[in-house]
C-alpha cells in the first residue's frame, strides 16, 4: 500500500482519545476483572440446547436409538460446564453483595442443573407448539417441515428456554437469548412474558410480546402483531414506575391476526375471540368476539384513466 | 471450577429422562437412518448458487472475462454433488415408495441437472428484476448497489430457485432455501407463489408472500406487506381443506405501500392499480384504481400546554 | 453416488451457458480488474469498530485500564489498513476520473484517518443514545443490559457510523454497513438520514428510515415505524427527479408509537409531538400534538356463539 507515514503517525493519538473517553463516558465500556456473560458462549449453549431438544434436526444426523445416549449425554456434560460459566459471570456482574467468587460459582452450578432438569418436561411442552403449528397452518406439510423451517417454533423454543432461566433468577443472559431469536427471526418475545402451551406464532417478523404479558393456551399469532404498553405510570417526580403490568392479557384460543396492536396493561382479550389484522385496541373485549377494522375507512377512487405513479399520493 | 460433584451425578439422570421423551415424543425427535437434509448444506449451496448469479458481487473477487469459466464450472461441479446429495435425502424421507437409496441418488441427481440448467435463463430473469428495482427507486446509485446492498433482491434471488425446484417436485428444501432469506431479510415469499418479471421489494422487512399468490409482471411491494389468507376453507368436520388459492392476485404494474394487508384467494387486484400504505383490503379492485385510508379516522389534539408523555395513552 | 454419468457430461454445456449470459447480461455480472469492496471485509470492519466503541462488551474480555490501550491501539492500527483498502476499491470502482492507482489509496487512507479520528466523539454521541434508551424503557435493567442486548443501538450506531463515513464522501460501503444492520436488527436507517443526539429506537423490527429525514434531539420510535417518501417527484419526461428532500422531518422530543407511517418530504412533526401506534400521517403537525387513530373505526361483534375460526374473515 501507499501509504501516507504522516498520516500513519497519528494513530497512537487517536488511541489515546479514545481510551481517554474510556473513563470519561464509563458506562460504554466495562472495563475490570468482572467480565459479562459472553454473547458467543450464549449463542453456542442455544445451539447445544436445540441439538438436544430436537435430535435428529439439527447438525448431527445419523442419530438413532443406539447412539442418541452418547450424543445427548456428551451434550449435556458440556453445557453444564458452558452454562455454570456464563451463569457465574452474570451472577458476579450483578454484584450479589454476600459471597465470594466460589459461591458464586456454586450458585451457578445449582441454576444450571435447576435448567437441564426441566429439559424432559421443556420437550414435551414444545410439542404441543408443534402440534398447534400444524392445526395452525394449512400450509405446513408435517413435523418435519416446522421443526426445520418455522422461525416462530424457533423463537419460542428460545423464549421458553430464556422464561425458565428467569424464573431461576438468572440476570442478562435470558435477554441475551431472546435477542438473539429476534435477530435470527424478527420475532422479540421478551423472557419475563408468561405463554400458555400451543402457542403459535406465523411468519412472525415485527412480532413484539411485552414482558408483562399474559398469554393462555392455544393461542395464534400471525407476523406484526405487538402486544405493548400504553404510556408507562410514572410517579409524582416524574420517573417511571417499575414492575407494574404493562401489557396485554390474552384468554385460550385466541387469535391475532397480521400487524394488529394490543395495548395495556389492564386489556383483557376474552377466550375464543379473534382480533382481525391491522387493528389497533386499547381496551379489552369479552370471549368470543370479533373485532375488525370498518370497511368504510377507505378511500377507492378509479378506474383512473391518466397514469397514477407521478401523481399519486402514497 | 467449583463444581459440586453430587450436582454432577445427576447428569446421566437428566440425559436418561431426556432420551425417554425422544420415543414419548417421537414427532419432535428425528432417529433413524434417514437423515434430513442439512440446513448448513443447503445454505452452502444457496451461497454458491448466488456467487453463479452474480458473479464478482460474493466472495470470489478479480474475476474477468479470462479466468470466470474454470471458476463457474468448479462451482457448477461441486454444486451437482452436493445438490444431489441433499436432495436425494429429501426424497428419501419423503419415502417415495417404490425404489432403493440408489433409485432417490438417480432422481435427484436428474432434478439437479434441470436446476442447474435453467441457471442461464434465471439469471435473464434477474436481470429484469435488477432494472425494476433502479427504475423504482430514487435512492439506489446503479447496479452495484442494488446487487450488493438490496435485501429484497436477495430474497427474490432465492425465491425464484426454491420456485424451480418446487416445481422439480423436490421436497422441503424449497422452503428451508425460502426460510434462510426470511431469516437473512425480513421477507416471507412461499416457493409456491408465482411471480412475474420485474418484480421488486424495496426495504422488505416484514412483507409476507403466500403459497399461492399470483402476481403478474412489474409489481412494486414495500415493507410490511401481507399477501395473505383469510380464514382457512375448512370441509364439514372442521378441517382445513389444503390446496385451494387462498391468497391474493396481483396483476401487472401493481404497487403496494407500506403495511398494506391484501386478504382472500378470491382477491384480484386489476393491473396498474395503487394500494395505499398501510390499507387493509379483503376484496378486489379494477384496473387503475387507488385505494387509500381516509383521512378523516385520526384524532388530532393540540397544541396540549402541558407535558404530554405521563398522561397520553398511546 | 450412484451419479449417471451421461448427466453429469452436460455440465460444461452448463458451464458455458451460464458464461455466456455473463457478457449478455453484463450488469448482473461485475468482470475486470475493479474488484468491489468486499461485503465480509466491511463486516469485520464494523465489528472491530463496535469493539473499539463499546469495548469489554464485544470478543474480547477482561479488558481493564492497564491493558486496554494495547488492545485497541491494536484495532486501530489494523482498521487503519482494512479500511484504507476497502475505501480505495470503492472508490476506484466509482471511476473518478483523475488520478491512478496509487492516488486512490493515498484519497482513501485520508478518509480513513478522518474516520478513525472522529471516533472518540462519536462514543460521545452514542453516550447520549444509550442514556436515552435506558429513560425510555422501563424495562431496562441498565447500561449492561442496553448495550449487550439493544437491536435499537447496535442499527443507530453502524448508522452513524456509516453516516461519517458517506460524509467523507466514500461510495459503497456506508450502505452496505446499514444493510448489515437492517439484516442483523429489522432497523433499516439510510445512512444520508441526519439524526440528532439521544436517539432511541426500540424493538424495532420494521423501522425504515429514509434518506433525507431530518430528526432532531431525544426522538424515539418503536417497532415498524416508516419514515418515508410519497410519491416520487418526476420531471416532464417521467423521471425521477434525485436528490430532493423526499422524507419526513421530526423536531426534538417527537415520539412515534409502533407501525406508524410518516411519509413526505414536506411533512414536519413539531416538537414535542406523538404520533400514535398504526397511524398514517402524510402532512406535519404543530408542536404539542397528539395524533392518534379515531376508536369508532373498530367494528366489534359479540359474544358469538358459535365457533368463530371457521367463518371469521379475517
Amino acid at each position: 500500500m501507499a501509504t501516507d507515514l504522516r498520516l500513519k503517525e497519528t494513530l497512537p493519538e487517536i488511541t489515546e482519545a479514545l481510551v481517554a473517553t474510556y473513563t470519561e463516558c464509563g458506562r460504554t465500556s466495562h472495563l475490570g476483572h468482572k467480565p459479562l456473560p459472553s454473547r458467543e458462549a450464549v449463542v453456542e449453549i442455544l445451539v447445544d440446547l436445540l441439538e438436544i431438544l430436537y435430535p435428529g434436526y439439527g447438525r448431527r444426523q445419523n442419530l438413532h436409538i443406539g447412539n442418541v445416549e452418547y450424543h445427548v449425554g456428551d451434550l449435556i456434560d458440556g453445557l453444564h460446564d458452558k452454562l455454570t460459566q456464563q451463569i457465574a459471570r452474570a451472577l458476579r456482574h450483578e454484584c450479589v453483595p454476600d459471597g465470594g467468587a466460589d459461591d458464586q460459582e456454586a450458585v451457578a452450578q445449582e441454576k444450571t442443573v435447576a435448567l437441564l432438569q426441566c429439559l424432559p418436561d421443556l420437550r414435551r411442552l414444545l410439542d404441543l407448539d408443534v402440534q398447534a403449528a400444524l392445526e395452525g397452518d394449512p400450509v405446513a406439510k408435517g413435523y418435519h417441515e416446522i421443526i426445520c423451517c418455522y422461525p416462530g417454533l424457533e423463537a419460542v423454543t428460545v423464549y421458553r428456554l430464556a422464561h425458565e432461566l428467569l424464573g431461576l433468577g438468572v440476570p442478562l443472559i435470558p435477554r441475551m437469548m431472546t435477542e438473539y431469536a429476534h435477530e435470527k427471526t424478527g420475532i422479540d418475545i421478551h423472557p419475563g412474558a408468561r405463554i400458555g402451551p400451543g402457542f403459535f406464532i406465523d411468519h412472525g417478523t415485527g412480532v413484539v410480546i411485552g414482558e408483562t404479558c399474559a398469554i393462555g393456551a392455544n393461542v395464534k399469532l400471525y407476523q406484526g402483531v405487538t402486544l405493548g404498553a400504553l404510556s408507562f405510570p410514572r410517579d409524582a417526580t416524574g420517573k417511571i414506575i417499575r414492575g407494574k403490568k404493562r401489557h396485554p392479557t390474552l384468554e385460550d384460543d385466541v387469535v391475532v391476526y397480521a400487524n394488529a396492536t394490543i395495548l395495556g396493561g389492564d386489556t383483557t382479550i376474552g377466550h375464543h375471540s379473534v382480533i382481525g389484522s391491522n387493528v389497533w385496541l386499547t381496551h379489552g373485549v369479552a370471549p368470543f368476539t370479533v373485532v375488525s377494522l370498518e370497511k368504510p375507512s377507505l378511500r377507492i377512487k378509479g378506474p383512473q384513466t391518466e397514469d397514477l405513479a407521478p401523481t399519486y399520493q402514497i
